[in-house]
């Protein structure tokens, strides 16, 4: 099929050249004898103009209909400056029809009204907005370089199996029904963590693969039942090593893809992460830590302050609001009273200054000497709002950290236009599970300790830090990886730790520990989510607008109205029936 | 982890050099005080001299130890001109265990002697010889290949979904439970056709991906139940433009992996090949082909062609094994004849020629000028072996078809450092099912029709062909592809052909058939079996050498032992149960 040129790439430089295009009617317009026509490929829109002596011909094309056009390119006279091709247009010589097109269910622009169900079910439609068609062409540029730099890195793509064994641990599994064996089922990976691993057992060294991985999990709104990984494992590194080629490929993305030049990542530890931002992924784009200021009420006579301080990991912490303190109505800090509540603080304290004094909630308990404490320790400034929580460290840190991107966000602290990368280490080896009362592995319980604290593991496991690290982009947790463990007896100690036997440990993963008999390296990686990288990158909060075909918060997929229902004889071969 | 150089990389250039290196012990010897170790690493095996001083660290050291060794490299006294690092050897400084390894329950060498079944139990072990590893490297560089390749080209890879919807047609599916749809399913794709016919709709115009597909299929040899597949999709493009593509992919992949420039690939029609070849997938590294010898036996008196030939399509046939007729006992002949009964046909005449002369099975009943005819039109010289069928077309050209591969291999006819590619075109359109006791698509029901061939479609269906398409090579089906069908009016005349009504193709095929009313391009296709073609290239006829973590010819994975028994807590939440 004749095509020469593509309809978006024509400029000024093509006036006089024949052309053979094709493309989408995106719009057609009559204006006297002449119809003007917008013609859509992926590449762009041009305007055609049809004269009377093809008038005939197009009488009938409507939107979405396919033409292929043959006619010459022509400088226009009234130009489109918002057209990339807006300088030219082609005067057109033959028309061919060909296809047509029913009315669509929903317009085909840039910006769209129609409803996400009517755009999930007519995908196909929707996928043919520049924006979506610029979301997946960015997508695909991450991944080519993903791979090209990680091949040129000596890594090899290895594929791991999709049809896996269901294990016990972690998320829920999506199951596979065996035909050949009767009452067993495969289930979908959730990751390829116990593979590369194996890989690595395996000599591969240096492994990468660009994975699907599946979750059975109640969805939030960025989150889908399938979802990619950019899945790193190297053998014989530490964390510098692991460190150093994926700051290198987040480097290589960001240089082609948002012609940046990243500074070398930033790190903090998981405790110092919790200090000043409270939260494990900081938005680090502005300012507004949390302070201690605990050491300035260690003789006070307000009794909230002094009852929390007397408790264990008791904390009173602050944020400034700086120059902020005219924007908040006394309703408004009423608001955020019920949103410090959501994340478990008991109350929040407020303070403004004026005149170099302050006033608010707790203007009167304080001491004058704890004011002027406040005032110099916080730098306080006219017009300044201050935040105050007392309680539990965690909790205080908490609170005091949704608290700051919420002001942050309002106040329009951030700098849309940076990329704040952000290395955070030492996480801690175990959580205490209430639920379970025993400690549990914080990442999974392959995570290496750190070497200073496997003499600790059983006798102070809360002070355990392990080599998991994570890397915070702007606030998103892109990716988590860890040194694994790679000695037998570390291992036992850790199952040992958060209460496993070996005899249990061997039952529940079985074949994996007896890989590790045979000579394993030191190894580790990272699993970088793909899609949220591509979302940071393409500027959208929606996971759906990186997604080819993308499934709904249930996991079903309006256009192809999947899941469904099957053929009673599919089960059957399944050995398997729906329980009534 | 220090690591100054890979153990493979080491030559006389390196001598003097100090290195740091890590690996697994592949053999140790001892040898009056001194130690020899081959170290090995993903990059190959370097000799490791422990001398006296040393000896101690290194005397519980065994196979599959991991150590990390310090020392300079040495010029070998006695090289060994079968290893690459043959020329040097490294005298160790220090020597560290970094991890210990119990007896393996196979040897970690190029040659194994370990039974299949040990070797995929203990696939992590398998992977660390060299063939596997060379064969991972292998795929690695064909797909990263293949995806600049294409995106060179401008395709785009798009990930499409792994839940998708059961359809009706084709071979069985792998089904996944919904947990949150009560009662219904998803199912692996058996490949990504209609979500890549969906993405031309979508106006994607050119999309590929190397893509998982699954099939739940008695599986041969040469099957696994999930594999991988390049696939390519374009709009408004026809066979040549699809051709030149796959061309250009191969000429690449050949060019860097095997040092070969390829020639451009020549075409056959489906009726060429199976009147030369009798088979759709020839093997053209040899000739040996079918010739049809028919009109010389028109008058004949042998009542046996006589009886064929006035049969409608009946043939003789003949092929020519040159020079062999010393090679083939009159036992080995016999043996033949059951070959040929395989394939249906009913007996194998043969002839040896001699002096000039011809004798055996069929000598006597022809007529002299029938064997002069013979001689001169098949070209026959002494020592020439010519075997003949008469049958139905289609019987006698598979059996000589198969005959004729059989003796290429047995008397070596074909040269296996060539790789001759071919295009098969012009498939027929339709197969008649003598189950369905109606014609059914050969190729699938979206696959265009022939132009000229729409008006037959409804009258003449045996006489119909397809714009489907194959290419072949060395006699193996390394893909196929077809132009679909772009027109919702031929469409109907093809579900027609098959019986189908349009109100039952939209229950079958719903979405699909109305995403093609807004506006579709014409648009074709591949998908090329990725594990073939690495076979090919890596010279094995065994998937499993090619597949990181293969299954089993009954579908199970004997390191994880997947398939496994579940939960019941699981199959509650999916609402199944197990049949009793």
């Amino acid at each position: 099929m004749k095509r020469t040129h593509h309809n978006g790439e024509l400029r000024l430089a093509h006036v006089g050249e024949p052309v053979t295009l094709v493309g989408w009617v995106s719009r057609r317009r009559n204006l006297g004898a002449l119809v003007f026509i917008d013609l859509r490929d992926r590449s762009g829109i041009v305007q055609i103009t049809v004269d009377e002596k093809l008038a005939e011909q197009v009488k009938d094309v409507r939107n979405e209909y396919i033409l292929q056009v043959e006619g010459k390119v022509v400088e226009r006279q009234d130009k489109n400056p918002k057209m990339a091709t807006g300088d030219i247009e082609v005067y057109a010589e033959t028309i061919t029809i060909v296809n047509t097109a029913e009315t669509t269910p929903m317009i085909i622009a840039d910006e769209t009204d129609a409803l996400e169900d009517t755009r999930l079910k007519y995908r196909y439609l929707d996928l043919r907005r520049a924006p979506i068609q610029n979301n997946l062409m960015l997508r695909h540029k991450v991944t080519m370089l993903t791979r090209n730099y990680l091949s040129d890195q000596g890594f090899i793509e290895v594929e791991t199996p999709i049809l896996c064994k269901s294990t016990p641990e972690g998320a829920r599994d999506y199951l596979v029904p065996s035909r050949i064996f009767k009452g067993k089922f495969f289930a979908l990976p959730q990751s390829p963590q116990i593979y590369k691993q194996l890989l690595m057992v395996g000599g591969i060294e240096k492994y990468f693969q660009i994975a699907r991985c599946f979750r059975d999990e109640d969805l939030r709104a960025d989150r889908q039942p399938e979802f990619t990984q950019i899945d790193i494992e190297m053998s014989f590194v530490d964390e510098e090593q692991v460190w150093t080629i994926v700051e290198g490929l987040m480097k290589e993305i960001f240089r082609n893809l948002k012609q940046t030049e990243l500074p070398a990542f930033p790190r903090l530890t998981y405790n110092e992460c919790m200090a000043r931002y409270g939260t494990d992924k900081p938005d680090t784009r502005f300012g507004m830590e949390i302070q201690n200021v605990s050491g300035l009420f260690q003789n006070t006579e307000f009794t909230v302050f002094k009852n929390v301080l007397e408790q264990p990991k008791g904390m009173v912490g602050a944020i400034v609001a700086a120059q902020a303190a005219d924007q908040f109505s006394r309703k408004e800090i009423d608001k955020l009273q019920e949103f410090v509540k959501i994340y478990g603080a008991k109350a929040l304290a407020w303070l403004k200054m004026a005149n170099g004094e302050l006033s608010g909630s707790v203007a009167k308990v304080l001491k004058p000497e704890e004011k002027t404490a406040l005032i110099e320790t916080l730098e306080l400034k006219d017009n300044d709002l201050i935040f105050l929580i007392a309680d539990k460290a965690k909790v205080a840190q908490t609170a005091l950290g949704a608290l700051r991107i919420k002001l942050g966000r309002q106040l329009k602290l951030i700098d849309e236009s940076q990329f704040n990368f952000l290395w955070v280490t030492n996480f801690p080896m175990f959580e205490y599970s209430e639920e379970e009362q025993r400690y549990v592995a914080a990442h999974h319980p392959f995570t290496s300790p750190n070497l200073e604290d496997v003499d600790k593991l059983m006798s102070d496991p809360e002070n355990c830090y392990s080599r998991a690290y994570d890397l915070v982009l702007n606030g998103y947790e892109l990716l988590s990886g860890s040194i694994r463990i790679h000695d037998q007896h570390v291992q036992e100690k850790v199952f040992e730790a958060i209460g496993m036997s070996m005899e249990e440990a061997r039952e529940k993963f079985g074949f994996f520990i007896d890989a590790f008999r045979y000579g394993t390296p030191p190894h580790g990686g990272v699993g970088i989510g793909l899609e949220r990288l591509v979302m940071i990158l393409a500027g959208t909060d929606n996971i759906r607008d990186v997604v080819a075909f993308p499934k709904t918060a249930s996991a079903s997929d309006l256009m192809s109205e999947a899941p469904n229902t099957v053929d009673e004889k599919q089960l059957k071969e399944l050995h398997i029936a729906l329980e009534k």
